[in-house]
């Protein structure tokens, strides 16, 4: 089962930051440990999973990090961090461009982005969403969530037209990353012993 | 429900360190996140909840946050490692000691520290234990865990002389911080939608 996790990331910087202060550079320590929790379990990384950062403070840029293919990445929030400046400094096009191993970077946006997930079953992550723990099943996921700001009206529209369902993972209010690692135990539980549904 | 997550520091630091290279202080960032995911949710501390790490690289040091008191803790790896380096100024006697608001420093070890807490139910998390999912019970909780290297065989001794049990989350090894998100996604279920058990 492969799983996708997208974050928007409201005023993540786009532009040069520094790795002192990453909450300052539009809040970018989320964004890291957003892409952490995506792919790293101890002491490696999860094959089946990619995490996608819709960066929007500056011209919009996305970042894909794949774990099939990702080198050189630690789970803590600097070395992220680095993966991203890095990424950041590359042209961003209409199409991914690989700028280290196994991370991309372009100019698409949330709409472009998921309308490339054939075959995923698109979830929207809201508060009010139906139980996850409920409804999961063995199959290919893309999750998008917002940042600690949420996302905008607009992009909301845009994600609701394409997603198949609007999930929530907890009865109190989490932080992205948060509801990455319980998304991630979730399927671990359901694909590895079979059906665990609450 | 009062939680407790206790970690066991293998090499963390316990003399000055530099905040731009967490992981070379004996994997502090390992202990920041683990404190962080312990404490926070969006836009807020868990009062209910306390996070004490076991620092063992230098002579030992035990710190204690408190989230009913704790003050500008924000979720970054930085932040909290800022906290770490405060309170690890202060002189460690055989009592805790609060440096900053919410956090306590001491030189108490896992025995001591684990035979202060009375009335709860402490549960060494380790990869062969029972599945949490399925014993979850609505009172209090404390959990023992390792970082990245795991529990020496001697502290894992003195551990097991006072844990009511041996607990797992995942079928899949899981970074100390993962594990403590999945706890209290487990108890917060438990707790609020009530009796969740899978």
């Amino acid at each position: 089962m492969k799983r996708v996790f997208i974050i928007i990331g409201n005023k993540a910087r786009t532009s040069e930051f520094s790795l002192n202060d990453l909450p300052g550079a539009g809040r970018m320590d989320v964004i890291c440990r957003f892409i952490a929790q995506s792919l790293l379990v101890s002491h490696g990384v999860r094959k089946d999973s990619t995490a996608i950062a819709v960066l929007l403070g500056g011209p919009q840029k996305s970042l894909k990090f794949k774990g099939d293919s990702i080198k050189y990445m630690s789970p803590d929030e600097r070395n992220v961090a680095g993966l991203i400046r890095k990424a950041l400094k590359a042209k961003a096009t209409d199409e991914w461009l690989e700028g280290s191993p196994g991370v991309y970077v372009s100019r698409k946006g949330i709409g472009e982005i998921l309308d490339e997930l054939e075959g995923y079953r698109i979830l929207y992550l809201r508060e009010d969403g139906e139980d996850f723990h409920k409804v999961a099943e063995e199959r290919d996921y893309a999750f998008v969530l917002g940042d600690h700001l949420g996302v905008s009206e607009n992009m909301e529209d845009e994600i609701l037209k394409r997603a198949d369902g609007v999930v929530s993972v907890s009865p109190i209010s989490l932080q992205a990353d948060q509801c990455v690692v319980i998304l991630h135990n979730i399927l671990d539980r359901f694909s590895i012993r079979g059906g665990c549904r609450v």
